[in-house]
């Protein structure tokens, strides 16, 4: 395995455990709206539901790949605490989105921004080893250097 | 790339192949059942098909965490050959569910289990890593030891 | 962090960045054209851009899969320039398909001849790598001998 990735795999198996737990409480909902499968239509409490784990599904790829960037190119314990924090928008997202489509905004927009910052922490570690690797040239240690 | 990673890379690689096959033939059934994109819904072959297949996408980060966790955290022959067996259950769900909703069952149970077990393996090699590297306790020696 | 991956890492953020803008596009057109949620039907050209972004979601995880194996097993710089096709590729297939039902074809072929081209070279490189590992056999050395 590779090397400063413990606190990262230990982030993506908890959110692993997140989405399946989504998706199963999509599989309750089914049976307590009687939306019979392949159906995905029929109650507006099991569309909303529904809807929000779709949408947790399509941002989980991007979230893991912006973790891990920003893990191992930038820093471990930060892109983790970044992790638990999206974790938990996504969880307030969950629930919010399942009670009423409005109440979706705030752990939505939380989850938008501590997705923004791994990124942007990945890009800038990134772009600091390519510099490193290609160029030969170490902007950290200037910068220290200052 | 990271040591001991090889079979794992295979059965990453074998189960992309599987998710485009599926996505391959909801495109087919499109044209076998008239459903023009971007329609999803028309006739129920096709939609219980490409239910299935969303199901297959929704979980497949999952694995490939589970997977690759269990793998460079556990032991990777035994999270390959579970990856393998998941592969299988996916493939029994795909064309159960394309035949009818209630033979879904089987192939969907099987593949939970596998992720399940996956998870746990993961977890738990995680945990043993984090004492080992943050408290300095490796776990596995001590049990060894008596 | 593994050795050789930070262009692959690049590769993956812009992809991430890539896949958030086309959700973040999906939302902008859920007002234009009157879709409140959970809703993801109404207006034939939000049900388009839906589709394609779903479809591009759908194929992401295989994507990350398929550039990462390529460029650990076989050749990153390679692997790389492949991934940044398939980007391009993305985006012409998503504003196409916004567009008309018809001109997401394009798009769509030059993205899963990418696919096919990265997973094949994934597979070589891997089936290399565990001939060495497995039955201590290196094909490319010996190839190169003759």
């Amino acid at each position: 395995m590779p090397a400063r990735s413990v606190l990262l795999a230990a982030a993506s198996v908890l959110s692993a455990c997140q989405q399946s737990y989504f998706a199963l409480h999509v599989g309750k909902a089914r049976l307590k709206y009687k939306v019979t499968p392949p159906a995905v239509s029929g109650s507006p409490e099991f569309e909303r539901m529904f809807r929000a784990q779709q949408n947790c599904v399509e941002f989980y790829p991007i979230f893991l790949v912006a973790l891990w960037m920003a893990g191992w190119y930038f820093n471990q314990v930060f892109a983790t605490c970044l992790g638990l924090v999206y974790i938990y928008a996504r969880h307030q997202y969950f629930w919010g989105y399942s009670e009423a489509a409005k109440k979706r905004i705030t752990g939505f927009r939380l989850s938008l921004g501590c997705l923004a910052l791994l990124t942007v922490l990945g890009a800038l570690g990134i772009a600091n080893s390519f510099l490193d690797e290609y160029l030969d040239l170490n902007v950290v240690k200037k910068l220290r250097h200052f």
